[in-house]
């Protein structure tokens, strides 16, 4: 299969349609191809979609700084334990670090909270050429914030209450955000990592039992836990109101790690290839200067054997 | 005649209502005031105003630094030697710097030039509490960018060419972006100082007989000169497609630096005053607490003097 092929069937399955909900309780996060097919024979298969994407990518990433025109702002969002770091080890572990740069936002400082939501973001912005990747976003502000609304308060927004009208102008001030993004030359693409509450389960206790991912566990982690289904539910409103054209979410299943990365590289690779960058051509002018420079060169080596 | 008299007054002569053109041809930038008064009369009366807007406003950024809820960012564009910096240094310099950035737009940096327009001026946002003057900003990318294209190849924006639709995105993405900016506790108003053409020649003519002034006057100023046409359209389409509700322009007479100084102080006081910003209140258990301190420290000195 070719990384075109792999992309359309990877929109196909995962994409949420502009203007749609993505209906989160009818897709399984325990999606992991076609069961007639053993599963052994899907790792394979998932195994080589994931490598080649990192394949293309790799070229892509090259071909994305020398055109110089697109930059690629890559969005991650998931619940803990969904795999976000994982995704983004492995997806983009090939990649020249030059081209690409990872922000991870986690509690806004003071300095953050004293300006408008979308201010820490912003600052991050990749330039022409490279790929940034958000490790969560601006889109906790219509999570985290809507499911624990005292945080809103910490902003100290005028006239501002955690209503059904504030997610309303934050849905819209993203969408016009993201609008002026692409307008303006940095192609935005954003996953939900879509991880099922039993799966979560056994990897916090996984965490628990094996003393080396220790680190990787936070009581406050288990206390967002109890508020599932109020998350699910502003995840439900948010991919629904901010999947658009131009910056289309996709809903990845996260059960199988094997399976959600190998998407997350299709995709990303897949997209990047449709921005139809071309390499920088070279005019005559140039071909001539780089022709003197040769006889230059070969001049000064000469002179010197004298 | 108080603030709010005056703001009332200088809000009907100089606003741009929103959805309307400003009609720059039919407003005189020599402006001054009821000509049926003396000068004498007028420029002291505008001397007052000047005086009373700055006092209100040496209080009320204390206010906005104290309730620590709303920031105001104040834009200021016009064509050379309209007289920018020295409104910014008359009607600001009363004000605490603390409360108070002052950002100048010159040209955009390679770094700049690799992000989207909006962004330097993103990151220069004002923080809560503070007032953000803006000396040219990216209303520069509907002025001097429409008059001189060329500036747009600069950006290497995939898709976009200097015609009306981009101009058109741009205006649209500064509105919601300003919008953004005001549901998220940034009161933004913007001034226009609007300078005749024989006014600048004079001015130009000044700092070139003058030594002093020479500092002043560089050769670009008169070669911007030579596009004054394009460059008046251009900001009459501006004003006119980004004068909003929220964010309104003000087209501000300035061959008249004694007019334009009082009009920018009282509109600027007038705004804040509008945002019925009050003083934190303190409440029982804090009283307590400070009543508490007031006991521990005396209890301090009457032990060391024991």
């Amino acid at each position: 299969m070719s990384l075109s092929e792999n992309f359309e069937t990877a929109r196909r399955l995962f994409a949420v349609p502009p203007g749609n909900g993505p209906n989160l309780a009818g897709r399984d996060p325990a999606w992991a191809g076609d069961e007639a097919r053993s599963e052994k024979k899907r790792r394979k298969q998932a195994s080589a979609i994931l490598e080649d994407g990192v394949d293309e990518l790799r070229d892509l990433q090259e071909l994305l700084w020398a055109a110089d025109t697109w930059s690629v702002l890559v969005i991650f969002q998931a619940l803990d334990a969904a795999g976000k770091d994982g995704a983004i080890k492995h997806v983009m572990s090939g990649i020249n670090p030059q081209g690409v740069e990872v922000t991870s936002f986690k509690h806004p400082s003071a300095d953050d909270l004293d300006h408008t939501f979308l201010w820490r973001c912003m600052k991050k912005l990749p330039e022409r050429g490279r790929i940034g990747i958000f490790n969560r976003s601006y889109y906790e502000e219509v999570l985290i914030v809507r499911v624990h609304p005292h945080l809103l308060d910490a902003q100290r927004i005028p006239d501002v209450t955690p209503g059904e009208q504030t997610w309303q102008n934050r849905f819209d001030d993203i969408n016009t955000f993201e609008r002026h993004l692409t307008r303006n030359g940095t192609k935005v693409i954003k996953f939900f990592l879509h991880l099922s509450k039993d799966e979560q389960k056994r990897r916090f206790l996984d965490r628990i039992n094996e003393p080396d991912k220790h680190w990787k566990f936070s009581t406050a982690d288990l206390a967002e836990r109890q508020h599932w289904d109020t998350y699910m539910a502003a995840y439900e409103a948010m991919l629904s109101a901010t999947s658009t054209e131009n910056a289309p979410w996709y809903v990845i299943p996260a059960d199988h790690k094997w399976v959600s990365r190998a998407a997350v590289a299709t995709i990303l690779a897949g997209t990047i290839k449709q921005l139809g960058l071309t390499w920088p051509t070279v005019t005559e002018v140039q071909e001539q200067q780089i022709e003197e420079a040769r006889i230059s060169l070969e001049a000064e080596g000469a002179a010197k054997g004298s």
